[in-house]
């Protein structure tokens, strides 16, 4: 294990989006620098970054600048190509790690992983082709989802099959990607867990958090979710035994639909997640300050509950109930600075403190 | 009253100290953009603003520029040289207003001012020269303090009198700048109030903290403060009567001594202050975003106290002891990212969490 990363050090951030963004400015509580690695112009995480390269992830002699100006770098998004990871890793430290991030990069690698650990999945199977459907859907049969392997999120990139007629529209949504079938689970609620592990070792589990989506996109977290006690401790174990397993450094977000059988892992993802922004105001320490903390080196922070909250992603026009949401006693706002409000956007969020 | 500023707008920023960064990074969680105006480069606030200008506060193309770039200006001191300000206040708002700054630049106008409103002062006396030292000691008595009128802060530009015979030295010791005589306060402990008032003329003060000084600097502050529930009010009123005299827009940090008298005023910052800085564990919105807020033009947020809180000022070598409090729990650590550590400087803050 290195030597913690000493206040006043730069952290290399891939991704400058709202996630970005939020570790920028926890990093900047430690006294750490940040530099910003992101393809589009102006993006959110640079207004609060000492430095922000432009530049694409094939630009090589960008990247190797970048990894050349920082003492360790992490990312806000797992869909890093490989090759931009080979440059990076040559130079400096990725936290967190390429195992992590080669599992969470196909749906496919994901569930054998979490099988393997002994885990359980939605039913699944590979479908490299129509044919492999026909037959998947005669085991896992219908409704389920047919999702591509790699680069899907937010509900894109998965088409629903009510029955076996949906199948050659469903085949054609996936314009030839790699695919996976997943059958439908029966759950009465999803809840996540943010887990962080330190380089040495340690692990950290905030109180899990119970998401409702609309659109496929999440739309509020409550904490806490209604779990027994029981199956509280089974979801911060298991989300444990999956860093464990990865030597993982940082913070991951594991989501779990609860199930009359118990706990089955939906997805997890190698970096601060949506489901975790509760933390800002229900926590000492947050999730995005418990990353950087792993990342550098630091011992986990205080990630105890001091107060019941209920996150609301702001999506699109959701900005317009700005005005009011700023004079709502025990709410608090976080807006990304995005320019440009569209259908779908995350804008924002509102922590609502329930007292 | 202007309507509010759009999340998007940008906020000047006087100043790139620590207040300066933590009110960039309330701004950022609002979705505003921040330019920092300050003349020593690489300035703590710089790390997590969209822009900084490096300049001396007598370059007038530069004020300019950074004034036509903002929608509205603050600061986080509040020594602005009026030369400076004409210039700016001639091409965007400033919050807080001239008339606050006025007061708050010179002792004795402050201390004539509190007086005005029918608050409690220390006695004090206005020291033009030696002749005056020696009338006004003979009212006021010793041990008393002798301060510059101006651009004094922690403890810098006093000279304390212990007799009549400290006379000489403490004239010398102002270097002939025009002073002040402040007689003794005997006083049990010394509290301060965090006040904030929006355009609208809404008031919202937090809890009353605490303050224990060390060699002229602030220590800690605790919160709650050990204050009758009547002085509660007397304190958080009193701020109320300043602010709304003022027509004040922003947070202004009232440093009060309790007496068995009452509540005496010892000084007014019209910014965000040292001893509001628990506010951000302690609060869902902090004194940064209610100034930001305010500033802007925004209602004032939840400035409840959720958590009680003992912050401390971490300063010179207290960052020897970071890598311990990095690992205590119920600890938050706030550090400033200056780079070198020099004795009496004041390089981040922690607010432990009372449970």
């Amino acid at each position: 294990m290195t030597d913690p990363l000493p206040t006043g050090a730069t952290i290399g951030i891939l991704g400058g989006g709202q996630l970005g963004r939020m570790l920028s400015v926890a990093a900047a509580r430690l006294g750490f620098k940040t530099h910003i690695y992101e393809p589009g112009a102006n993006p959110p995480a640079a207004d609060v970054a000492h430095a922000c390269t432009t530049a694409a992830y094939d630009d090589a002699a960008a990247l190797t600048a970048f990894a050349q100006s920082v003492n360790v770098i992490t990312y806000e998004f797992e869909n890093i190509p490989t090759a931009a990871l080979d440059i990076l890793e040559a130079l400096k430290p990725i936290h967190p790690n390429r195992e992590a991030l080669r599992i969470s990069q196909d749906r496919l690698t994901e569930k054998d992983f979490l099988t393997g650990l002994g885990l359980q999945t939605a039913p699944y199977a590979d479908i490299p082709d129509a044919d492999a459907l026909t037959a998947a859907l005669g085991t896992i049969g219908t409704p389920a989802i047919l999702k591509t392997r790699r680069f899907g999120y937010d509900g894109k990139g998965q088409a629903r099959l009510m029955s076996d007629a949906d199948a050659p529209q469903a085949i054609t949504d996936m314009a030839g990607a790699p695919a996976l079938l997943e059958g439908f689970v029966d759950f009465s609620i999803e809840v996540s867990v943010i887990a962080a592990r330190s380089a040495s070792g340690d692990v950290a589990c905030y109180d899990p958090g119970e998401n409702i989506h609309r659109d496929g996109i999440l739309h509020t977290t409550t904490v806490p979710a209604r779990l027994s006690a029981s199956l509280r401790t089974d979801a911060v174990l298991l989300a444990a035994r999956i860093l464990n397993a990865l030597d993982y450094v940082g913070v991951m977000g594991v989501e779990l639909f609860v199930t009359p059988s118990g706990l089955i892992v939906n997805e997890v993802a190698p970096r601060v997640h949506n489901s975790g922004h509760w933390t800002q105001n229900g926590c000492a320490v947050d999730q995005f300050e418990q990353h950087i903390r792993a990342v550098a080196g630091w011992p986990l922070g205080d990630g105890q509950r001091h107060s019941d909250v209920v996150m609301e992603n702001l999506i699109g026009d959701d900005m317009d109930r700005v005005p009011d949401l700023a004079a709502t006693r025990d709410t608090a706002l976080h807006l990304y600075g995005k320019a440009d409000v569209k259908p779908g956007r995350k804008m924002g969020h509102v922590n609502r403190i329930v007292r």
